[in-house]
């Protein structure tokens, strides 16, 4: 549906990178969830640009809560989160040249040029503050309910962070709270200074996310056409520069033999689990109670400062393109909250299907 | 939707590994689509195993259109396609222990043991015999537009097929005609012999698919949730077994700078086109004009000979089984026209979406 | 979403009047909800013709379940019912002049003439029996949850039945059983005589449907779009020949103060109830708890016997058309069954969307 | 979807009757549209209330567009409105006895009392002034397409206006410019002394809206379940106070004989057209070409100033309620523009749906 994801638990976004404000509004929210702007404004901070490692444009992200929160809590209505665009510099995008490897041209084809083209406007990475505004929300409905998200740069410039450890939830705790998420502080800080020489160079970098999801019941999914993986993927591949998705080893199972895939079920505590999760804890579309693990390939910034060969798409007259303005050398460690986000709607949207509107706040007392 | 795909051109599938009848119905395809039966049941061969390299389960695909088509052509209102299930033998199932790597566990927990659980029940790889009757109908009528599908076996058993040639459109053509699909043979014959070497061993192996689209249209795909990516992928991880999707370089990207990356733009009689494909002819979720690249990484069949630890999810025991039947050594070779089916659906229900309900049968006379 | 309705619990309908098979498809139901074979048939009796106030075609509606169900209990996964249509004079129609008051000219319009036309097609009332089938599924899981619906044919002919009595669920029980659902005899007796006499002329008449729901819980319905009253007049105006639909008094409350027709909210046995129920059991789009009531107004059948003037979309001739064939000189009667069991599906969609996917087996042992 | 309707043209709406800011987005309007912001206020202003026939609350409507139009035209992405709450005196309200007739108690039921009870909250019918915002986009995009609509206050406390004369477009074009939307200007002179003298007696009345669509192609419209009834049905059920809906003759059909409801077809410069319009422009849930005309039934505004009895759902208590506040003592006549708006609305989806993305901008330059 375009702009709107879910059926039960729908979010729908709206916004352009240079008009006056973005926002979503998330449908179907369970009534009487505590609504913790704080947290929603540390989430938007982890996607905020915080060295030179981001974008040089600043935006304080002083969002408001317009609509479905009353007394604290989610009414269970539509909750409408607005963010203000501050720090826009449109005299810096003009309408010319397609960037490669942007939205520009497949836009301005589909939308015969009437499309907001200042700064990428509605196809901006700008829009998933938005995005996670109102993750923020599922994420911590979900935590509530014992069910933790997160996420680390698994690679980043070719350099590898180290794999979840043993103590996955002390993993996602830890990830949580680290602007630039990675497992072994050591790789992170080769990969911030790979991230600044691209940005020295006038070049840009990408990256590999890793997501583990812990305290999912067994049992969700519906298949054949919404799977989990069909869900997520649907949601993950709407954050801007996801190009491969994942679950489990993924690619790596074509390789393997099927003794090798599958993986073999015990009990414990008198419940089935298995002792390896090579399938990112689903098998048949449904989760199996293990953990839900996946990863997304993040290509590389396609804003660089070097010289591009390109068209103007108006004109048809081939050219040669530098874009100047304020940009990321890489989005990958600014994505993983994008991808927690919205893996947690996704999610929310999920679980209510299954077990109904009032089932993320049944601990309300 | 679970079982329902798509909103202007929908899917719906019915059906059980061993009940008497699977089935699919599409609704909102253009009135006046020519329906050839001969197609879809060259297309149903294809799925259909052939020799060691697939399950000795040999079904006929005896299909019947019973509702949509009239004096041949398409009617515009829902076409529902039935399939027999002769060849069944559910004496080879009982309710047990669940098969390591299959829909069982989670489907017992899902479903609270009111599964259908012969033969995998309703998510049995014999479904997908259904997708693929459907999916000729829409293949077909993409090709009369000028939309060309084709898929080949990229890898299997750890071993490469050769890349997309320049001449695509005759690599598509060629491999729309193989059983296995492969553009060097040689490859091929070394990836059939692996998978007889698996049967041998009572193992399985797994593998990528490569899929083209030629003849899209630039301009397709409604950001920012029903991106290109977000919808293809949607469908094709309803395809059992896909376990990761990468569109265009996918994961290879991540390891790119921007300036590798991003595929310039140029002129040529009039039009731009790019002079690279890393993005895999998507931009911004939006078709940019250049072929459509995805690939999906299908992993080993689980059904395996070899002795497996798991448990039985009725009696909580853990137990060791040894899987008789009947079994595909891989289905990375069957699923490729599963994936093309699914594939001509999805695009089928985006350009109906952006052109209206008529276009696919626009060129009628 | 065209032949799909509902969004958790669905259903798909295709089928034409003169093809081998309808059928209908409902997605979602709860696993383990006994499936009732001898229910299905008896719905389908209430809908089939049965004396001189019905059409001539005699249907056995000899339908199969071939997927969905296993060992007497819905699988979870689609359930598919097929109907065969025997007893087809296709003979009796040519594609010609367009029927007045029926589809004929606006399919053609629409359709581009690709449309099967032989008695109406998919258009035709016939299709009504596979509503029926799939209905009786969701009308049996409905009363074990202690939800009960009744209609009446309040109004045929310009007589009027009885009003529901102060034992609604009596008047309700007395209706289920009742070929010609009246709540008084007499009445009855004078509505089948008009019918027969409008047959006798080579006419038909129309009447009007009143509905009741017990048993509802209060807070079902989802505004704003997806209120009660939105969903329920989406399903029901999928009924042949329904023209008008009202909640509670409908228009009549048009006429009203608002001190008549505001319902009086008391107390009893510790719960709210009103103490007239003038807006059918809804509130704001929402049920309070009181029986859900509403009228569905069902035009005469449009195909008689009597001369009348129209054209042939084909040639754009004028031209006077009298039916022959076999023809209901009222179908208000036969439509009661359908009409329950469209409020059925509907109702188990907006449950389960509430309640969670397994709320209608909950009573499960 | 609950708060959004619409598959290819969708509306989404937000806020609280009390909250800061009201709004909508339209997700999926074609690119290039010219966007009035005059036409827009203008609408507001007809629902706005404007004399003693409304209540004394006063709001300013002084709308923002924040997202979707750029440099005076429809960007084809998410068109956000919004429209502050200025007038509110939230200590008119306290969370207590459920007025008799709206949302409160069921309300109260589905969110557990964590609504915003504040003036209605949710369920106020000030959020339609969202909705009439988002839909003069609609009903512009129609005009410029020759689709006209328009809606009378064809009966209120008892009065009848005179019908549509044979010169619908005049009517309707007259229509749109008047504050109180009557064809006879001496009935509509008795209709508002009517409501000033329920007012005075501190109760309310009620009324029968009547709109008509002019210019819509034939075709349009998409058996079964996407009926045109079946979908502006849907939407127009959202409208609160509208109990009841009618199509051509509505009711009235259930009392004529099939040779009266009928209407023959006749040709008129080439094309067919039908000499009576009983069934309102449908003809088996598909336009034909003829006026689309709709009956909505609008009950009494149910905060009345006269005791009424009711009950505290909080405490369980029987009570007297008087509403003090601000109230409408009808709202039949400010609701015809909130179904003017509602019905546009819903016809861009139809037509998205059956013309593509793009139609209703065709005749952009």
């Amino acid at each position: 549906m375009k702009n709107t994801f879910g059926t039960s638990v729908a979010v729908t976004l709206f916004g352009e990178s240079h008009g006056p404000w973005i926002g979503a509004v998330i449908d179907g929210l369970a009534p009487g969830l505590p609504v913790d702007e704080a947290f929603i404004a540390s989430q938007l901070t982890l996607r905020r640009p915080a060295d030179r490692t981001g974008t040089a444009r600043r935006e304080a992200d002083d969002f408001r809560i317009v609509s479905g929160v009353f007394e604290g809590h989610t009414t269970g209505t539509p909750l409408t989160i607005l963010i203000p665009n501050a720090d826009t510099r449109s005299g810096d995008y003009l309408r010319g040249p397609a960037r490669p490897g942007h939205a520009d041209y497949a836009a301005f084809t589909k939308y015969h040029g009437f499309e907001d083209y200042r700064g990428g406007g509605h196809f901006s990475g700008r829009i998933t503050a938005a995005l996670v505004a109102a993750g923020a929300v599922a994420v911590s409905a979900l935590k509530a309910k014992g069910i933790l998200i997160g996420t680390h740069v698994a690679r980043c410039a070719g350099i590898d962070d180290a794999p979840f450890s043993a103590n996955l939830s002390g993993d996602l705790e830890k990830l949580n709270s680290l602007p630039f998420a990675v497992l072994d502080e050591a790789k992170g800080a080769r990969m911030r200074e790979a991230v600044e020489n691209a940005a020295a160079r006038g070049d840009s970098v990408g990256g590999v996310l890793e997501t583990a999801v812990l305290g999912l019941p067994a049992g969700v999914g519906e298949p054949w056409f919404d799977t989990v993986e069909s869900v997520l993927s649907h949601a993950l591949f709407s954050v801007p520069a996801v190009k491969g998705i994942e679950f489990g080893d993924g690619f790596a199972l074509a390789d393997m033999t099927g003794s090798e895939a599958n993986d073999p079920f015990r009990m414990k505590e008198g419940r089935p689990y298995t002792t390896t999760n090579r399938n990112g804890g689903i098998n048949g579309g449904i989760t199996n109670g293990m953990p839900l693990v996946f990863r997304c390939a993040v290509k590389p910034t396609p804003s660089i400062a070097l010289a591009q060969q390109t068209v103007n798409p108006l004109t048809g007259e081939e050219t040669e393109l530098k874009i100047s303005g304020r940009h990321d050398p890489a989005i990958v460690h600014r994505a993983r909250v994008v991808v927690d986000s919205v893996t947690a709607l996704a999610l929310c949207d999920l679980l209510a299907l299954r077990y109904g509107t009032d089932w993320l706040a049944d601990s309300r007392p």
